[in-house]
């Protein structure tokens, strides 16, 4: 298990997992249109086909509130959710218990 | 919109939209395993071939927590996730401003 972990739930957007996309945007607590303006700069500057949006524990929510303000506000018509994935990812804590937490990817297109 | 609304973001839970079904699960601020036991009674004694759980706003990551723990620990092997919905709602809040808020729905069907 990446040592990242270890550092806590704060700290989950800065894991960057080895083998991930350069059109993936983890969120964290950041600014909240840090994360729109990423998004958007994907499809459009980036010329991205795809982006997905990466969060785990409570940011789960601030994934979604990100996805629909990035798809329905500023891209609007342009992109589509293309799939929804959850899971769980296990690790084991500085205090050696093994702690489990949710994620979820949204899978975003250009139309 | 319905008054409901106006009571705030920790009442999400107790909003039930007309037309939902009995086989609907809306997660909000009650201890977490009432909400998994809710979800495996529907499936066991209540003989459900699929149930739905939604939440909006904070309660999505909850949620997502909730249905992790419903289908990998209890009910492991006998249901998955069929589908994923995310969305908005919009509605006018007391102080007359516009506000949106997320919302997901996770429908779980037995394998």
């Amino acid at each position: 298990m990446p040592e990242e972990f270890e550092s806590g739930m704060d700290n989950h957007e800065t894991i960057r997992p080895s083998g991930g996309l350069d059109n993936s945007v983890y969120i964290g607590p950041k600014p909240f249109m840090n994360y729109v303006t990423a998004i958007v700069m994907q499809f459009t500057t980036k010329n991205a086909s795809e982006v997905i949006i990466k969060a785990r524990g409570k940011f789960i929510s601030r994934a979604v509130d990100v996805c629909e303000v990035a798809a329905k506000r500023f891209l609007e018509g342009s992109v589509s959710v293309k799939d929804i994935k959850i899971g769980s990812e296990e690790f084991t804590n500085k205090e050696g218990r093994q702690v489990r937490v949710s994620t979820i990817d949204i899978v975003l297109i250009r139309n």
